[in-house]
């Protein structure tokens, strides 16, 4: 148990510091590497895998609603980046700037994409004509560049993973409809594939993203009472349309401006996976998205029939449409255990002469460490049985953690105190205005998060500055 | 039918000009469109589909041989990409670069990989410490970019899209197997997937990949008689790890060069696959990897009973596994018939009232133009047979027009000769010398495709200079 303990003791707790705990989990679970090019990392193959589950599973989602993916160009002519206003504002001052091709300097420079909306607004500038060519529901796979001066796996780094959804519409109703369903999308994913509750809605002004008319927001709450932003779709309306001159001849053979959103979800989810479910052992995966759901350990590798009867679990179990890998490799079984641990693997299957001669194995769970004794004969139907407790647990636990971190305060002082103590979210209401929030970000790091749709009307007046209260706010610390 | 010819006359023949005609269908059968970045295309919904579906179908083949995916940043600071001598000349030319981060101008630039040969070594020598951590067999599906002068849309564009297979082994033995490994996965995949006959072999000192000891390449042959080079594995040896210290401590505690292989495979195939099936009336996708299998087309629709008897074929066909759409627009079934052959789709169903009367609906193959009536009972078993023949029969005729275009050439006029008049492959002796392969590249476009693995003896001397000839090689002018 001697390398076991060095496993574990390989990581800082997450009482001690939790920065440095995640930080640690990141490189000890192997989901992610530093890089030799300053502010980016390696995805690892464990990492990778990862994000290709999320990938496949939301992808399907995507395409359940006619979504169809497509591939723009990863460089931006400056110009086209200029074109909207706001949107401009917000991106160029991280850009990363491509200046010579070859031997040559270019003429203008490129930007490699912060996100593309001007991109895909330049190809529906060419391709669509007509009523008979909306919606389009397009959507891309990629890796976009921000020239971040801190950077931090998973959480902001300079270059990161994601989707990046935009949609052509005819009306404004349209794209405000399509931008509440990839909303619901995003947060039916969350919730039920990575057993993450969620906290929704609207942007304030302030926060919202640049050039939008609307942008609504997916929060969640780490294991520290910070929130982390998860997934946010966008309702541009016409704006877009406006800047790039997107009309279409619509029924009445009139030329109008088309309408359009934007909805992105990238791994930073990662990140909240790691610090929504991760304990002082290491990650803890949600099975629906794991890439190892299962690994089967024999507890004497020496002994040709042991390691024979576990092969024979392991195949067992693939054929049952699981993910499961084994490990024969000769390191200690106290070793093995930590090791899965660490991985964040939602069961291991232990099996050693004893258990063989019972015909039964072991079952031990990642999230609480019980040990299930199964007879053979039931493995396949106990171990799925076993998955889907583990995943809804997995939910319930981490949904009354949400809930019993949110509060409401009145006044600035007690938000504060409240934030400062008990950390999470704090429900208060607000008058509306960017001052206030920009006031109480520079003195306390707090930000509102959200307008909850669900409003409660807790006071008539601002918790900042007194005066008359527009809506209720979810304010938190933030990632 | 005066739709339908409207859409046929506007791709230009095969015979009138082979270029044009290429280029047109790229368009036409909207795969991709230029974009507002000078030498870039965008993958349009059409086109991605088509390279998701290869995507999916060689990660497959990639995870069978135990290969997992990663993701390697995108940027590459100047210096690593400058470690090995031979991959700098051969790639820092037509790097595009990044020399400004936000608004601060960076202290070293950053290529945007053209490969990353660079990047996965330096991740290796942070990870591989001994034995154990080898073979490492890793790959990224990405996009990379190199500064093309003259783009044209998949074989030369400045982005494009690809998959980079890294691997790193203990010997050079088990490298120079693992290059061959994926060597024969290319094959099976472009042959029996895509349809496309292949010409194999190793490339001579001039052609292969810089810094590689050996490339292995796939050549395919396009209509026009030009070659295309479809996919590469090379063999580096241990020339990476020595340039980039990659070393691991061997069973014996010895520290030891570890040895490396590198394979790709892109976007370009799709202009392989538009080359080798493509006709008059457009594009001709072999079923196995068509975004669309099947397309049903009611002849009547504004007849209800026309519309569902032909809704409930493609649900049919769709639930019995297929890729299956709908043409319920208000075109013409001719220009409906023109749009599908444009767009490549294998197989289409007619049914209008006259069929529905009798039970029977009609086969129309894209390959052949045949026409087929079948029962409705026997539909989708009908539909999967003559998809089969179809994927078959596409192979059949590509090969056939291979092996019709593989001549053989004693003298250098002979050579250029044939080339000339009946274009395709010709086989011809050389001495091994570069200057040979420059000059005659120089003086007529000819050069070396490979050397293949079965070699006969056609003379004693080289087919260029005359002088003792040291392997066949294969010839011919390439994309």
């Amino acid at each position: 148990m001697g390398n076991d303990k060095k496993l574990v003791e390989q990581i800082t707790s997450q009482e001690k510091d939790f920065a440095k705990w995640y930080t640690d989990v990141c490189l000890k679970a192997e989901l992610c590497i530093y890089s030799g090019t300053k502010g980016f990392v390696v995805l690892r193959p464990y990492g990778y895998a990862l994000w290709e589950n999320i990938m496949h599973s939301l992808d399907k989602r995507f395409k359940e609603v006619g979504v169809t993916n497509v591939a723009m160009p990863m460089l931006i002519p400056e110009n086209l980046l200029l074109k909207e206003k706001d949107h401009v504002e917000g991106f160029a001052p991280e850009c990363a700037w491509v200046t010579c091709g070859g031997e040559e300097v270019l003429e203008e420079r490129l930007a490699i994409r912060p996100t593309s909306e001007t991109v895909f607004c330049d190809y529906w500038n060419e391709t669509v004509k007509s009523y008979r060519d909306l919606p389009q529901l397009l959507n891309q796979w990629c890796s976009v560049v921000r020239w971040e001066k801190e950077t931090r796996p998973f959480l902001r780094t300079r270059e990161f993973f994601w989707q990046e959804g935009h949609t052509l519409h005819a009306t404004k109703e349209e794209s405000h409809d399509f931008t509440l369903k990839m909303f619901k999308v995003y947060e039916e994913f969350i919730q039920s594939e990575l057993a993450i509750p969620v906290l929704k809605g609207k942007k304030t002004e302030k926060e919202k993203f640049a050039g939008a008319n609307a942008t609504y927001t997916i929060e969640s709450i780490m294991k520290d009472g910070k929130a982390l932003q998860s997934a946010t779709s966008h309702d541009f309306g016409d704006n877009f349309a406006k800047a790039f001159d997107i009309k279409y001849l619509d029924k009445n053979n009139q030329l109008v401006y088309a309408t359009e959103t934007s909805w992105g979800f990238s791994t930073r989810i990662i990140g909240a996976i790691i610090m929504v479910h991760g304990d002082d052992k290491g990650l803890k995966l949600p099975p629906n998205i794991a890439p190892i759901q299962v690994r089967v350990i024999p507890i004497r590798t020496t002994d040709d029939n042991n390691v024979n009867k576990a092969k024979e679990l392991m195949e067992r179990l693939n054929k049952s449409g699981l993910k499961v890998d084994i490990d024969l490799s000769d390191k200690t079984p106290g070793y093995k255990f930590a090791e899965c641990e660490m991985k964040g693997i939602p069961l291991r299957v232990e099996i050693g002469p004893k258990d063989i001669e019972k015909c039964v194995c072991v079952l031990v769970r990642r999230d609480t460490g019980e040990k299930i004794e199964v007879k053979l004969d039931n493995l396949e139907l106990e171990v799925k049985r076993v998955l889907e407790i583990i995943q809804q647990e997995m939910y319930n636990i981490a949904k009354s953690f949400l809930d019993s971190h949110i509060d409401t305060a009145l006044t600035k002082d007690e938000l504060i105190n409240k934030m400062n103590n008990k950390k999470g979210f704090i429900k208060a209401m607000h008058c509306g205005c960017e001052e206030c929030e920009t006031a109480l970000k520079d003195e306390t790091g707090i930000t509102s998060r959200c307008i909850p749709k669900e409003q409660e009307n807790l006071s008539d007046k601002c918790v900042v500055c007194g005066k008359p209260a527009k809506y209720e706010v979810i304010w938190g610390k933030s990632y």
